[in-house]
């Protein structure tokens, strides 16, 4: 059996455990409003129409923002559509999802529901249609204080105080030829520059997030990033990062290691703002806000073939359709939580994070309608780092055998990080093991902390890494409790099967 | 007396005979809709206000399609203040016509107008103005289902069906400096790009035309088609073509050469499409969407004079003016059948072209108000040439004498046009004797057709080729019976006098 | 004492003394709308609630022109917002000055108010947040017939006549980062060229503005003014020059040498428009539509604060607050009439010109809301030189004694400029002595015009330089009567105390 040593020192941090890293995403697509968090008719259903069943899943998966209201989608939005009493809202076709919005759900209801469950708001303007006289009055409207026409009508609206949305999205993936209204960095960039700026003149003290790459794999990626930056850099204060992960074939060893891609990308972003930021005090941090596995070449291949087969076979226009709700695995729920060690541990850059979606699209929770709400195999992942991890991240050293992949060549079969909160005396460690065949021993060197105890040891393991959850059985893959001992010197000594994900949390 | 030989061979297919080639163009300009197609008080006024005689006679007249509603005009349009209810339509200035436009007529009636008369509608989008959100909002307008906001707002203005509208303009002629919201190439490439791109998201199987040149004498000629193209030819499946003939002076010897003219702009315009798509597998065609006869330098040099006048004496904006009612000669008319030649000659890469326009306005058309509408000389070439071609374009071999012109040296006197249509086993060659003084005696070999009798014969020719039509002798033009003899031999023998053109349908 | 002679001669015409030089402008902005011109509950407000004792001092300053509504207000403003009635009108937030926006003054009360008090209405279009479109509804609003939609809804709104307005502003300081909607050059210059090439399509005897530079220190001047005019240069008819002067810390000497910056600022926009239009037949003219005494420096320091001290403290969004209400002194006055000189001087090239602005914000009348409405120091110069000088600008030759300054180094203690009206016989001498200690004897040889007596002598010169105009104390700098002598040998002969400004008219 293989040995693997992590050692930590308390002085060596990283930075503070954002808690905007484990923010969410809710975009206006398939059944992620309707029929996902929103469902009038369900036993469930609160005053607003909003599931009940599903909030407590929201909460307890321990999301702290919320990106809204997309994604591809918003670039064909007009906010003022989604306000305003109900019966005159317009129904609405969009043509990213190629889905009929009725906005019967808009921005009041929305932060309405985020505020109830305790999420931070995160808006999109639309910058593929629309310009910065719309941006200004989405945030007045959203943000101002009552005496202006726009913040009355908020406040007509049923919304008598600010929702007070302090980050903002520049638009959507603007580099996607799929993206409504697609531009050039250049036009981007300069878009972004103006509307940031004016944005800023309302108040200074907006966060505003830039796009970047829609993923690692455009052709335009880094030269992407650097225009963009370098037309808008004093008015944004993040950069996006987008990226999803799947497994190709038969090739789980290259999927388990995604974390390194991610790795990767970061790093790539991280160079290009710091070039661009050479000769300048003013920081841009990045905002991973969409990650997740997700079988996009699946839905890329149908979505090519509906477009071929037009006009012949028109494409429909369907309300709230099933979209891209994968079923997760046992395994994709271990590539999650690796993620989230990777985010973690580029904490000191990486400001904000959304997992994207939250509810049936590519989601951690799924719904049937009428039906029960259910956690994926991947919301466990997310919810016990969520919830266990804090204070700030510490440097690690890790001392891994490898394990081959097709990918990315050899590579450190066990990942981790390490948490620590030093005013709650507790420390907690997240371990992937990416080997598909061998066990790993594991022994964490907790001792400068002071570490004294075991709190609490789950394992993320099936010996079936196919195994999913579903409406009939909801809790097949779920996390075990994990034989973690810690010994009197301070080590953490724990063994993780193949193909698995573990959280351990101690004290002093 | 000199002798043409034309000889065909039916497995020499240039193409087949699109009926978009017999298209026709209705622009919101002088009287073309009001007073035109469109006359309330009218003694022969339908329900709905579109004069019963001008309709009958664009049915005989054969065109296709309709370009609308502009033009210049276009690009100032909102198309929403030509729906609904007629009372609440906003009475507009026009800048581009130096006009009233006051929306009596829209969409939605000029659609139905259309369908009643079979002609399929093209419509143009304002990109002069407005952009990517208002072309996808008039497309659902358009288009859609039932169901959305504006497709009910659609059935609740009296149309109950989509209009179904499958080819569209992206905006018109923005490549001249007179046009409302000029662009540069690369401006326009970029618009109309984003513009198509969110279009086809809606729906792929629409057919979109970029923009090519005002005219070939653009200074921007040719590099604006490659600029506008290498930006956005995934998106649009056609590039437009305009071109305008004229008498210069007393040199009628060039003006029935102008053939040459656009034989010429055809293929540089083929040259630059195939440049730009050398490595794609995509296809774009050529719309020659507006073409026709027009003395372009008077109405230039008065408006000039018009421009000049301001501010001592401000220009009216009155309604419905007239507007170049040209009236059109025998000679004309000799050019309009002989550019119909060209057309279907290039019908392998010309898939669509529209006479411009239809009543009125530089047309094959005219009225009176409250008066007789009458066939212009200009009529009868394009009347002969929809109603009688179909099937193929068979490629020719011409042996004819040449002729001089002033401004392109030397050309054969006699240009020709073969189709033939096997199932129907009728073939209709069409012919010009573009020479001034000398008939031209014409021997078309169609024996390899099988040919063995002469269906019909026309002959368009005056003596005087200044004779026109008008309401007091409508009928001073008109086709004549022509001598037209197919030997058993298979070839047809016939003779043009000067200044002529002729059509001429055998069958086996 | 030193000795300045001025010698001048009737045949050596600069040009015509422009009306339009001696403009103003009223920005949306602090309190020069709202408790300035209009203040519906003062005492002397009119039926519309504007300040007769502000309209008649602003009568008696002379101004021609009015500017408005911006400014930097400009590029955030709907004029839609400022129509129709009251009670409908919107309250918005104005980003540009982060103030409340009540809209109860819009267009057709301000033109009223202008006509009211003989001033020529200068417009500006949104092109920071807007374009095309809706420059062209404004101009029809404003300017069309009664007959179309729009129009219709002005003389609704209590305005029969259009309002005529025949010169208009293509928006606002676009170069400058602090403006909404900010635009590169390029981008700016294709934006006014669509939007003037649009305004003159509807109306060819508009007189349209492009933005030049916000100031000679901006790092784009010279080139901002090159790439706007040769992308715009055949659609505009002037490009603006916007300059602010103050006294940095005690160096009056430069400070009262402003004018030496003026000179060479109008040179150098004198020499790119040459540069530009060099083979061009069509003339663009220069309008120094914003100039002034201001302390800037004190203001850009406190804007930087508010926006630093931001988000702990909320910037404020107040309505009419005041703002930047500098208290102008008598060495201010001097300055202001010395830049008038300056701007006759270069009467050739520049035909417009505002004093920026009317009334409380940097402006030559202040107020008291429900008090008194009293002429600043810097009133007394505009209104002299408004009111004496008419004819043509002649050219002087002047040989006066040189004084130090910090930042010109030596420069001609004495300026002056002399208008010749010809038919009435009359000559206005304008004289400005720079230097700090010692007065100036002048003689001006005003032979040549036949001049025989002095009909005016007014002298602006305080011995405290500081004084300043107040409420309590309305009239502590204002003119003097002057002791001025023309001799039978047509010399002028007076003596001008340091820092001081004097205006002399001489009849036949």
């Amino acid at each position: 059996m293989r040995r693997t040593s992590v050692t930590v020192a308390p002085q060596d941090t990283i930075a503070p455990v954002h808690r905007r890293l484990f923010g969410s995403f809710v975009e206006h697509m398939g059944r992620s409003v309707y029929g996902g968090i929103y469902e009038p008719g369900h036993p469930t259903a609160d005053e607003h129409g909003f599931r009940r069943d599903v909030a407590d899943l929201v909460r307890e998966l321990g999301v702290t923002t919320v990106r809204y209201p997309g994604g591809n989608f918003v670039s064909g939005y007009r906010w003022e559509d989604g306000v305003g009493p109900r019966e005159q809202r317009p129904v609405r076709r969009d043509v990213a999802w190629h889905s009929i919005e009725t906005n019967e759900v808009g921005l009041d209801e929305f932060a309405a529901w985020a505020r109830a469950n305790g999420l931070e708001l995160m808006l999109a303007v639309n910058l593929g249609t629309r310009g910065v006289l719309e941006a200004l009055d989405l945030l007045e409207y959203t943000n101002g204080e009552a005496g202006t026409t726009l913040a009355d009508q908020r406040v007509a609206n049923g919304a008598p105080e600010p929702h007070d949305v302090r980050i903002w999205c520049l638009g959507n993936e603007m580099d996607g030829p799929w993206q409504v209204g697609h531009l050039s960095a250049e036009d981007y960039g300069t878009l972004a520059a103006r509307t940031a700026a004016a944005m800023k003149r309302a108040d200074s003290g907006l966060e505003l997030v830039a796009c970047g790459s829609s993923n690692a794999q455009m052709p335009t990626f880094g030269s992407w990033e650097r225009t963009v930056l370098e037309r808008s850099w004093e008015h944004v204060d993040l950069i996006s990062l987008h990226a999803y992960y799947e497994q190709r074939g038969d090739d789980l060893a290259s999927f388990l290691a995604s974390g390194r891609d991610m790795d990767h990308f970061i790093d790539t972003v991280v160079a290009t703002v710091d070039y661009v930021g050479r000769d300048s005090d003013h920081q841009v941090h990045l905002s991973f806000d969409e990650w997740n596995v997700w079988r996009q070449s699946e839905f890329n291949a149908a979505e090519q073939a509906a477009i071929a087969a037009e006009p012949a076979v028109p494409r429909p226009w369907p309300a709230a359709p099933h979209l891209i709700e994968d079923d997760y695995r046992a395994a994709d729920a271990v590539v999650v939580g690796s993620l989230l060690i990777t985010l973690l541990r580029h904490a000191d850059r990486v400001h904000a994070a959304s997992l994207a979606q939250l509810v049936n699209v590519i989601a951690p929770i799924r719904t049937e309608p009428g039906g029960p709400a259910w956690r994926q195999a991947t919301f466990h992942p997310f919810a016990l780092t969520a919830r266990l991890t804090g204070g700030v991240v510490l440097r690690t050293r890790t001392d891994a055998p490898s394990t081959p992949t097709a990918r990315f060549g050899e590579v450190s079969a066990v990942d981790s990080v390490v948490t620590w909160d030093e005013e709650q005396g507790t420390a907690t460690v997240l371990l992937v093991n990416r080997g598909t065949t061998e066990p790993a021993t594991v022994e964490v060197d907790l001792s400068a902390l002071g570490a004294s105890h075991v709190l609490e040891a789950h394992l993320l393991h099936e010996d079936d890494v196919e195994a999913t959850n579903s409406a009939a059985a909801p809790d097949r893959v779920a996390p075990h409790p994990l034989a973690a001992e810690l010994g009197p010197d301070g080590v953490l000594r724990l063994v993780l099967p193949p193909v698995s994900w573990a959280a351990v949390s101690v004290g002093r």
